[in-house]
């Protein structure tokens, strides 16, 4: 008897491993943007088929905002302040993000997932307390010499993911849709980075569930050459990055992207793929973009 | 033992009857628009008790929009188009409401709720499949003979209300906030007016919960005189709301909503209950407004 006891509960039908998988996609501002890109990508996500037969995908979509709030801003003749080329949240831009994030693209990228036969549902970080964050620090911040100029505003670096509420409704097979605003408990907004919350949340799952965390851009993935699409990596390793990176062939933007892809593997999620929105399909299939793994 | 059996489950510990309490408060835009009265009415709101001991208290928030959306509009030059007294809601104003409502409004009650310790989340119609409507047909708009000033624009008159999704996060004991936004199932988002949706979700809830719906406005109650705030009427039953209609003493604005009141009280709801917001303690209590019971 005490063979079929040693692990109880555990089976693996999928080949998949113990846990369900679960998908966390963050697409960028570039489908946001695009209302023709943004239907199709919808299209895609909603139709995401569980490994396992007969078994409703289990995802997590986070958004970004993309140009609206920008052009919001620019629209109300609301200044955009930039230190060292990124943005600083004022209170009146906190107030434009939390209307174009978790309204205008939130609810939007519901209802058509809802025409999608997909059921959705969409929250920010606040809802059910799911993200907490606190303001950045000054020492932190670019400027980082406690000058006032150093201050991102109401900018909020995580502190705790709340997995229980997501974890319920996923397992009433709703899809999540995540706008990039958190909160300190004190009743403060904040605006958090959607990489940085797409990937935390990865983390917080990989415990629960065989996490897929799916990073979308402009690129067609990690390229050999930065001019040529078509020199995409298929599979990147920890061995592989380092070389890359010592021939400088990675270089850039690329790097702290990858450098979280990589510590999120460390963390417990399953698999990291990088590329473009508009293949969804094929990057899930792994006939697109690049498979990062230890 | 048969006597033990006869009621299964069912017990009365409270006098408030066989189910749970819930209640249902819909709030105007005289407290969104004032945020020192909105800070203290969530106060109250998140320190709704239980009539059960120790048990936290089942509530739902649905808040209107108040003037942010109108002064959002003329800030960016949209003009507002009225039909009888009735905003249309076209397609830039469906944008601004859905900003201003499912944004900015409703992230920032639930922030300030999870700041007073009670755990909320924000949701919309669209989340979920909570709320489908259809847009409003021409020939139930006001101007309804089929010419084109008749039409509401992206106006969503209630299909469905469907309680699953939020019995089970009110059995977890989080508050629900309600923004009047629905959609169609196609992927269109409509406008939906508030009172109406409180009333159907308490409608909706009253076969699961003893429903108490609560719509607050700027008066304290139905009042005998109009201009005294003082002569508000503790009850109101069916015998006497036509008593006074017929005495012509209620009048007016108050008709449409004590028949919805007593409408959903023949459906089911326990209890209605009118008067300030500032006041919900003493609402709850039965020391302050107007309760209206069949």
């Amino acid at each position: 008897m005490k063979l079929f006891f040693d692990k109880p509960f555990q089976y693996s039908p999928s080949g998949e491993g113990d846990k369900k998988s679960l998908y966390v996609i963050k697409i960028g501002g570039n489908i946001i943007d695009d209302e023709q890109k943004l239907t199709d990508f919808l299209k895609q996500f909603a139709a995401i088929q569980s490994p396992l037969q007969g078994m409703v995908a289990k995802k997590i979509l986070v958004h970004g905002g993309g140009k609206l709030a920008t052009k919001l801003a620019d629209d109300l003749g609301i200044p955009q302040q930039m230190v060292n080329g990124r943005r600083i949240t004022n209170a009146e831009t906190l107030k434009i993000v939390t209307m174009v994030y978790a309204g205008y693209i939130n609810k939007n990228i519901v209802a058509q997932l809802q025409a999608n036969h997909c059921n959705a549902i969409g929250l920010t970080g606040v809802d059910g307390n799911i993200i907490t964050a606190h303001k950045r620090l000054l020492k932190n911040s670019p400027a980082g010499d406690g000058g006032g100029d150093g201050d991102y505003g109401f900018v909020g670096d995580i502190d705790s993911i709340n997995t229980h509420l997501l974890h319920g409704l996923l397992e009433q097979n709703i899809a999540i849709v995540l706008a990039p605003i958190t909160h300190n408990m004190q009743g403060q907004l904040l605006n958090t980075n959607a990489d940085t919350i797409a990937q935390e949340i990865a983390k917080a799952f990989s415990l629960l569930y065989d996490v897929h965390l799916i990073y979308t851009f402009e690129k067609a993935g990690v390229l050999r050459d930065v001019e040529d699409d078509g020199s995409v990596l298929k599979l990147l390793t920890t061995k592989e990055y380092k070389e890359l990176k010592d021939k400088q062939i990675i270089f850039a933007g690329m790097i702290p992207k990858l450098d979280n892809a990589f510590i999120a593997l460390e963390m417990g999620v399953k698999k990291v793929i990088i590329g473009k929105a508009e293949s969804l399909d094929d990057l899930l299939k792994g006939t697109s973009g690049t498979t990062i793994i230890l």
